[in-house]
């Protein structure tokens, strides 16, 4: 029986002391194991993971390890579960928490800083200046669930108080898992100027932070929003959620359709999420002088980049690291406003059994996969 | 006799019916021509020019034509007057200027925004999507003197009040030319964050804009200061200028430099002043996560930019364009102050009559020239 | 034929050489005279209005002259038209205007800054510093048309291009002479802090500018938004327009109400629009420490506040002035995508004719009115 | 010997077992007792207590308990040690601490913030949602050292590394505990607009804050700094810390000589440290249009405020809460760059043992006492 001294159970969830959990072998391979349950500390809570969406930073961290994240990146990270849309239900209290009740239903996002440094008290707590140091002697406290810390492809983790939202009934676990998707595209129009009512926006790239940020955009009232891609059925969503246009790059020059759509203005801002070669200089050129493009995917060569350009005009670049400034909590209040319907992007579902399938739908996409959901059977 | 209706001359400064000025003929063509003395408009004043500095943009105004900072780049502007860092004394008044009096000795900054078009509206005039519309049918009113309106290389200007600055007795001619170099300064270290007393910067390259790069970010506080260039000459002149360190980037890789002298930290903010090919992506490791680079050179060539590496690390970039949100107020605030002395790096004087020989000495550095002013003779 | 020189008309809207206008006499003496249609100048059009809301402002300006915003106040402004709220067709173009077209549906916002004191260039141009210094020899450029220029209860008023915005068919007469209202509850949610989405505001006071602050506030995504005041059917349209909590304070104490929804913790912005005695204090108890409360209305005496309490809870207090920082465009742009119904509070169309009945039932309430609109007849 | 589980002690402090402290009584008394050394937890240190100077607040908490800074107020605090402006010597490192070394001097702030609050999570840890919640069944890690946790008339003292300054061999035992003062003053001068160079700047007041806000405003580049005040010694050290000019009330209107200084324009800012009765009626009065105001001081009386004043003058109000946003790391870096001297407020010294009679000083103001330090001997 799960009752670790001064954790908190409740009536409603019951915990058993081990639980299943899929743990990185060596690179690109993953075993599910039976391992004590954690124990939540100090300003954390235990959760029972009810469902978890795979992103394609799963894919990376499953086959390369953890992103390179601080000087010198991580070493690969054997025994550790990946993991890090996902939502479940209050299972068990740290000393102290009462933030929160056993049984609340709850979807996280990633980070928590260390409280300590000066980025976190900067309110910056995805650039927390202790990332990754969470373990044996140099632990600050940092957690990044999926990424340093164990994650949501198990029955159970914990997570820091500050990385919970409560969600109610009428939002299903599916689409609770996309909660911290949507708070990564509304911290990047958080930072691109957040009062993006009447303006105009373009998105690159319909992945899920894309597609999402045509949907946050327009909750925020941007207007027009446009959506660049290569996909037509990938833009067909982009209208769904609200895309007042949508342009296939591979019939027509993007910068060209922007300036058609926009009367040769331009726009405010660039949502870049394709990480494409050559996106920050398409994006300069679809800006309007004084613009801003916020880089919301990883590009995995360097890009050639006419600085000269983004200088002369007086533009602003920002690159974002995931969900800051509690973005994920605006967006949450938009999904539960109903203000979009975030599911459109939700494809398909596995049980947790099933991760390996899971993994290969979203890695090949297979049948048009955008974003694949496991869940733990309760 | 000047006496346009409208304006107001006063007793202190005459002004002649025509004036002399440098204008363009063909690229790197600059003739001295008899023409007359220009009217000041409403909100607009005659300056009488005194002194002027050279900027390395004059150059390239004078062989190509004025920065393309429109899309489609501006026609290459004949009978045009270059110089756009002067000073001097008003020399008449425009219909209902009241803000400014005959005979004030004055400094200004470049660009007075149209007041029209969104990004004004916002306090980005030096982003003014009005940009260069200031002639014929499309005068919108915007200013960009010695850029896409006459310059200083004259003996009269027009200003628009929105970019003067009255300067006191205690502030010499030379000294004053340079109050808009630190406002660029000023602008850049603004848009990082402004309040940086305390954090560390890296200024890198130390041209003018860099060199009080160094200043301005001492006047406010920073603290370590670190400055990275090629000639020990000019880092000298840094130290000068309060910088805490130089790195001769000849001798010593300036990323283990500065972790070096910030035990392993990285700095705060990096003011990118060289232009140089793989600066960008040096400053991303010279910061801390979460830090700011601003990019104030124009680099002449595209440049590889480890785009994924900014985005892991929540790095913005800033490109600025000259010396916006009222910067060269804060600037000439603490030079009024005293609190540094921008004249080191004012080298050579010479007469407005020898412009061409001022210019030479500006673009080949000759004795080491680092600020050149020419100067009307009264 | 109205044809000034410099200025251009069009086929479809044909312009009087003069036209009808409202003009104050002695206070709370208001004359339709028979005047020259203005003429627009640079940057500037003539709007042909076809309805104007009426604002409790209005009622005051009728019988006091202008609000004293400037030291010393103004004089009682004798043939004067007042009205700001107002709409219609673009009739004629200033010289070099390009931005509007004849026969453009507009609406409006109040404040046109001067463009050249030190708060237009921070763009606060509500706080223009020459406000009211529009005519004579002081002209200066700045324009509150209804309160310091001509404003719309007449056949034409006369736009800086700044203070325009566009409007497309589906939105009605009525409806868009709310958008201003709109748009000064958007520059109090956006000094208090713009993200708000799943914060927690209590908007006092359910006038215009109060209701719809709710309808802005869940726009945002507020959440909750609770809405006091001492009318149920006023408190009824705020339901309407979306706030999730209505407290008579009549029944109820709010801040017992407000800690009671909120389960104590209080909200994060009050944005007050009773101007009641003892407002501040109640808002200061509804907020959680570091909480924001901004000031919408004009209360008529001076209220005794207990500072202690603001500044031991970190509470700021923002006065506003009307609809700065283009909140205007960003209220309409919720109201074009139907984001709410701002007709919900018009309650009564009078023709232009009937202006003085129109006023009446404004300042009398009679049938309950809220918003009371004329038209001209087209 | 001390020597708790897991704390680190260092071979240059030893640390006794028990300790000397004052502790509150009844209210008024202060008495000296024995007690434990306390034991630093994660994220701590233990702090030799080197100086402590001797703030208004410490004659309110012994009078009357700590501020009631939560709804309902604190308790009356037995056997609570007072003294919050403190600086000493690294004694003791809690586990895992690096950030600090045994033997490290350093000045303090007074909040750490519970880091799990939503306003500790945008960085506003003087607000902290947990104020007061450390001890207990409740506690959430706040600590405001002298007010709602032990303070630093004693031995030692706990705190947070948050709390932390490292200062330097330059710096005295007396001025360093005057940064936590320049650090409020400094908060209050960021809240209002940080970037104040060239700007104009009331303070009224010329208490601690006050007079420390006249030196920080000079150090940011603001212009003219006017000081106001009611005793000309105290006016005295404010031109001495850089006031451009003093006026003291009781000779000349307040109002009436900042418009004579400013030329009728009025200023930016006003700083206001008095808590007189009118304070902000006067100084809404000394502003110009949109300027803002900072509420340093707690007044003990409600104030009589003309809001429409405010209102119809887009005027902002900011009560803070002591030395938020880091401040106290501004104010260091310009109070190590030598840029004033806050020890010209610094008037009498006492022995720890003579508490008593320092606190006699400070309240009567004794000998023109204006901060009174109390020193442990070595």
């Amino acid at each position: 029986m799960y009752a670790p001294s001064g954790v908190k159970t409740g009536p409603g969830v019951a915990v058993p002391e081990t639980m299943k959990a899929w743990v990185l072998g060596d690179p690109d391979q993953l075993m599910r194991v039976e391992k004590p349950t954690p124990v939540p500390g100090r300003a954390e809570v235990l959760v029972r993971i009810d469902a978890v969406a795979i992103c394609a930073t799963d894919l990376d961290v499953i086959s390369s390890g953890p992103p390179a994240i601080i000087q010198g990146g991580l070493p690969f990270n054997k025994n550790f579960t990946p993991g890090h849309e996902y939502m479940g239900t209050v299972a068990a209290l740290g000393p102290g928490v009462d933030e929160f009740a056993v049984g609340d239903r709850v979807t996280v996002e990633i980070h928590a800083g260390c409280g300590q440094c000066k980025r976190c008290r900067m309110g910056m707590y995805t650039s927390c200046l202790n990332y990754a140091k969470n373990y044996g002697d140099v632990n600050k406290g940092h957690r990044a669930n999926g990424f340093t810390t164990d994650g949501g492809f198990a029955s159970y983790a914990i997570n820091n108080i500050n990385t919970l939202i409560k969600i109610g009934d009428e939002m299903s676990d599916e689409e609770a898992t996309l909660v911290v998707t949507a708070g990564t595209s509304m911290y990047g129009l958080t930072e691109l100027g957040g009062l993006i009512a009447g303006e105009a926006v373009v998105v690159c790239g319909p992945g899920p932070i894309g597609l999402l940020g045509v949907a946050v955009a327009k909750s925020l009232g941007a207007y027009p929003v446009i959506l660049t891609g290569t996909r037509d059925n990938r833009l067909q969503v982009g209208l769904e959620l609200g895309a007042d246009h949508v342009v296939n790059v591979r019939n027509q020059d993007p910068i060209d359709a922007v300036m058609a759509i926009t009367g040769g203005k331009g726009v405010d801002y660039v949502l870049e999420c394709s990480g494409a070669q050559g996106a920050i200089d398409v994006a300069g050129k679809m800006l309007n002088r004084g613009g801003k493009i916020c880089l919301a995917a990883f590009p995995h060569e360097p890009d050639l980049i006419d600085v000269a350009y983004l200088v002369r005009n007086n533009i602003y670049v920002y690159g974002i690291r995931g969900e800051g400034k509690s973005a994920t909590h605006r967006a949450h209040a938009f999904m539960a406003a109903k203000r979009f319907d975030a599911t459109k992007i939700h494809t398909h579902t596995f049980d947790m059994d099933d991760l390996p399938t899971a993994l290969r739908y979203a890695r090949e996409r297979v049948e048009d996969a955008i974003k694949v959901v496991v869940k733990n059977p309760r």
